[in-house]
């Protein structure tokens, strides 16, 4: 199916108006350097209420569900009925970037807006969910999971916001959440959506990289993660003690580091690009660190992301075997701390076929490749067959620099419209 | 020449005195974990004035040069003139043992005591040193340096101390120094410092694992220092970034780190034991880093020994080269910042074998080796032929398991008095 002509001029001047919108977002929301709009928090908020003004000047119902997730529909469309849906959030991290969740919270709403502008009356519908990244409430998805019931308010109303010290159920109800008198959204579960599509902007180089505007991504990274990670040996004078007797805790670290990225660099080689490592914290202690005694204790984080369940594994297993191995050579102690993490999640093929198929009627360029994780995660677990669209983007994400370019988007719109209007014929 | 039994047994007596001395400055000096004395603060003042008045009672002159450093002499003894000089210094590392530096000034004391007990009008004199330790303006020797007139109060007097903020020149005229209506002690020189011995605990384990209880040190390992290095590299998000555009600066240090740590096996192997190296600090920035973020900057210290000017350069170079090779692999900066540190010291053979004679005479096992910078390299910068004794120690120093037992203290300062002696007939 091939959208009419009518429908894909009403799209272009949609993407220019939603473009807008995006910018007068970013400025109202500017908390230099970059960009704060915490979760359940005035700027939120305020994002939310200029998305609701938004979608009712072009002709839309917004509905705002208990937890204040936003629903966009056709007028008249029964909000408890199925619908193709896309979305993404309002929130972003602190400091961080216009773009990251705002962007796909646009794109759907460009293509409803111009599908209404079109006299289409298909099944769509366009979310703005809250409360997606992990800095507030030290965890993440937080709206998607109230707005598909997987979480409920009795189990995550007590999680304390950061920042302003309140919990989530105060920071809701400051806000006037539940908004009595006010019609409200259902709760979105398998039942009333279809499929779900998020519109994301890479938050990595690749697309850039390869001068490639769209990328369809293939599965939602896993990851195993030693938050608060300990490895321990002994305080020593850095001179007098010599090798053969020192517990060193920075080398045994720098040992599991750097095996680590081996391993890494071993997948590359044989043909996998899925899996990834990072030690972002990694801390001798400042209370007793000195240049001059062998360091006795370093913290440190571990984050690892696979892209299949096998992968993760393996991944796991070889961290396991190597920090046993250290432990004997070095004389040190690793406490690895609690493990969290996701499990990976492949997205769906025929999905991803739609948007390829979708991309090449547009004549865009698309490069399938593994994504992170997003709401779409809460959808797939809802049992909800899903999909991610990446957008080519600059200087990565959750950092003041994000920079979208406009055709890019307009170039991801285009490939999700598309693929919505394919699923809901 | 063997002491006369008067003398030992005086100093049997003078050895039980200084040890009671050692006890009760630690038990006043106590900041659980261990001790803390600050140079130029009150708990190394408290020890000053133990030791002052100990010496006193003793029947001792005890005077004091304009920086607080205590000259102990025989009555009537001519402050200025040619003496055997022994001592160490009062101050400790924050949370640090009692004996690293006490032990040494104890051990003095006891020998010019036992002397003046035994009637000897030998030209003997017992010192008592500040600030030896780095950690309180940054590098070390500050009190010997002063009293030996290497430095002066206009070159290093505005060095800060890290703990209270105050300049060295603050903190000395708060402890009211130069001390006006005292008598004062003269600056020392190769003019009246005939010869210099300390006495100082083994700060590794090679005495105690070899169940010696005296080292006789061959040379000071000098060091390359970089206090101050920092790896930047660029942060990113954790899951999104491939390998390829990472510029990691944790795994640069860490390859830094391991690579001079290969360096090291690969002297020992050769048959080289007096290289040492350690990276004390090694921190992400508690401001920036995250578990989910690439880290895009490393705070570090490295701090090289070797035992000789050849040893010391050969390691300076392979750092310099690792460095350009990490910086292009991983595309990171290494910023190394200002390089601090001393020549290796060869100790003079002729005192060696006087502090061997010394020993065997008391039929006390002792064994060669090198050791790390004490005030005693300031001496021998000063030109004044100097020897170091090393005693067993248990758990090292720098910290607050220091454990020198009385029996092992004791043969050290009778392998001392020996020496003192003879250098002194």
């Amino acid at each position: 199916m091939t959208p009419p002509a009518e429908f894909d001029r009403d799209l272009t001047r949609a993407i220019e108006r939603v473009w807008a919108l995006l910018e007068q977002i970013g400025r109202r929301t500017t908390d230099a350097p970059g960009i704060t709009r915490p979760a359940w928090g005035a700027q939120e908020e305020l994002a939310a209420d200029a998305v609701c003004d938004f979608a009712r000047d072009a002709g839309l119902q917004a509905l705002r569900d208990p937890f204040g997730n936003i629903s966009m529909l056709m007028p008249g469309q029964d909000a408890a009925a199925r619908a193709v849906t896309s979305g993404s959030h309002l929130d972003s991290v602190p400091h961080g970037g216009n773009f990251d969740g705002l962007a796909g919270v646009a794109a759907a709403l460009a293509v409803v807006a111009a599908a209404k502008a079109a006299g289409a009356t298909l099944p769509l519908r366009a979310i703005a969910m809250r409360c997606e990244e992990s800095p507030w409430y030290g965890t993440a998805y937080l709206g998607s999971r109230l707005m598909l019931g997987i979480s409920t308010l009795d189990d995550i109303g007590g999680l304390v916001r950061f920042d302003n010290g309140r919990t989530l159920r105060q920071n809701l109800e400051a806000l006037g959440y539940p908004r009595r008198g006010e019609p409200v959204a259902p709760l979105l579960n398998s039942g009333n959506v279809r499929n779900f599509l998020e519109l994301h902007i890479e938050q990595g180089p690749l697309l850039e990289t390869e001068d490639i505007p769209v990328g369809i991504a293939t599965a939602v990274r896993g990851n195993v993660r030693f938050p608060h990670a300990r490895c321990i040996g002994a305080y020593a004078h850095s001179a007098a003690l010599p090798r053969r007797f020192r517990q060193d805790a920075v080398l045994a670290v720098a040992q599991l580091a750097l095996g680590l990225d081996e391993f890494w660099a071993r997948r590359i080689a044989a043909g996998d690009e899925d899996f990834v490592s990072t030690f972002g914290k990694f801390s001798t202690d400042p209370a007793l660190q000195a240049m001059t005694k062998v360091p006795g204790e370093v913290a440190f984080s571990l984050n690892i992301g696979a892209a299949s369940k096998a992968s993760q594994d393996e991944a796991r297993s070889f961290i396991l075997d190597l920090v046993k191995t250290i432990e004997r050579e070095r004389k040190v102690r690793f406490e690895l701390g609690e493990e969290v993490g996701t499990a990976p999640t492949p997205l769906d093929e025929a999905m991803l076929r739609v948007l390829e198929e979708s991309a090449r009627a547009s004549n865009i360029r698309t490069r399938r490749m593994p994504t992170v994780g997003h709401d779409t995660a809460m959808f797939m677990r809802a049992g909800i067959p899903s999909a991610v669209i990446l957008v080519r983007n600059q200087n990565g994400s959750h950092n003041p620099d994000e920079a979208l370019q406009q055709e890019h988007f307009a170039a991801g719109v285009r490939v999700l419209a598309g693929a919505m209007l394919r699923l809901a014929a």
